[in-house]
């Protein structure tokens, strides 16, 4: 159970392959974890040529880790396939809606969390990409998903071409409340982010960025403001055209 | 690595006490799960007492899950935190909107699930409460959650107290698309969901609710479009009120 605590995200892969089938082998076992009543909600979209990794990667801002890795998984929420089921079986489906695409959401970041601690205990390494959501119709267009499909989340997979550091964690008493959420003041926040703030990563990143505070590096600089309200604005769009928002205004 | 595959939902526990500190251990091990940007956008709320467990029952239908557990976590997204700190620091937070809440649910369900991976590992029992987002409002109010912390998931957990069957799985390929995603069709859809309509389970379901094909008992009872428009609603309000929607119509 050392796994848990000493997990590291991996960015660099190494050259060594990995076959389609060992990766179908890791998704066949993710997929035994929990689902929404046995609907299993979710798609997987696997590009593996060159090519393939290319057309996705300007969606992912060019991260490296993406034409780097063995494969690209796009997990998606998937209300498409179980829409047409229920059609072909005499039954009217209801599924053009935000629940629906929160359930199926739900099932498929967790099956995503399954496969990747399932690649990681197989020694492999691998990169969430939260860029999915934000560029999501450059990656509906790509891998042509179809209405009723928008992806929530990729993995990169490959072998690890590095070994970094142990990325800090918040004291996780911070995070825990017993019976009532305790509203934060300035004293708990101090207890949960001053030693944060202290690390000499984080100091460097707030100097090398011209900033007086760590918390300005993520409103200025990687989430801004202006950024959280542009990708926004496209996701509710995306939602929309996906007929996910038909019901509601 | 044969847990993966034969990891069960549990429902009833037994009477074998998990302490406070057993259940941090957990959480702490699984707050190492990836999150976006290092910022950990999640606050778990753990309910143990009698009284604490059953004031959050009927938020979930009453599911006997809920009071027969040792603990139910419910598991939020949370910014409410992250800004306190970016405030209190000089920094002007822009995360009310709607990719804000989506990074934030996305960190949520990743811990959720690492962590039911590691009590299922150390031989405990769990099971997901997706009545979560349905009844949100209840639970806010009964767990006190502040602006910018919305409940995404529940996880009961104890010592198993059953051993159901294995649950069945659609074909695992017929889940997996490469490079692009190929749409389905009639012959396709049978051969994802011919299987699993064939199982006595299934068949008897679907005898015992008088309707003519599963499909039917999924439109009709389980996950009707009434509900879903219904709770869609609802959870559309939760999100204004909690000021995830606060740039947005």
């Amino acid at each position: 159970m050392d796994y848990f605590k000493n997990r590291r995200t991996i960015r660099r892969y190494s050259d060594r392959k990995l076959t389609d089938a060992e990766i179908e082998s890791m998704l066949e076992q993710a997929m035994h974890a929990p689902t929404c009543g046995s609907m299993q909600l979710y798609s997987v979209v696997i590009s593996r040529s060159d090519a393939e990794k290319q057309a996705l990667a300007p969606a992912h801002f060019n991260q490296p880790s993406v034409t780097g890795a063995q494969a690209v998984i796009t997990f998606c929420a998937d209300f498409n396939r179980f829409t047409q089921w229920c059609r072909l079986r005499g039954a009217d489906p209801g599924y053009d809606n935000v629940q629906s695409f929160i359930s199926a959401a739900l099932d498929t970041v967790i099956l995503a969390q399954q496969f990747v601690t399932i690649a990681e205990m197989n020694g492999l390494g691998t990169c969430y990409l939260g860029t999915t959501t934000w560029n999501a119709p450059q990656i509906i267009d790509t891998l042509g998903l179809p209405e009723l499909v928008v992806p929530v989340i990729t993995v990169t997979v490959g072998y690890p071409g590095e070994n970094p550091d142990l990325q800090p964690r918040l004291p996780h008493r911070s995070l825990i409340h017993y019976g009532r959420y305790t509203p934060c003041d300035a004293e708990s926040i101090g207890q949960c982010y001053d030693d944060f703030e202290s690390l000499g990563q984080n100091r460097k990143f707030t100097a090398e960025n011209g900033k007086e505070t760590l918390a300005q590096v993520f409103t200025d600089v990687r989430y801004t403001r202006q950024a959280n309200e542009h990708f926004s604005e496209i996701f509710i769009g995306v939602l929309k055209k996906a007929k996910f928002l038909n019901t509601q205004q």
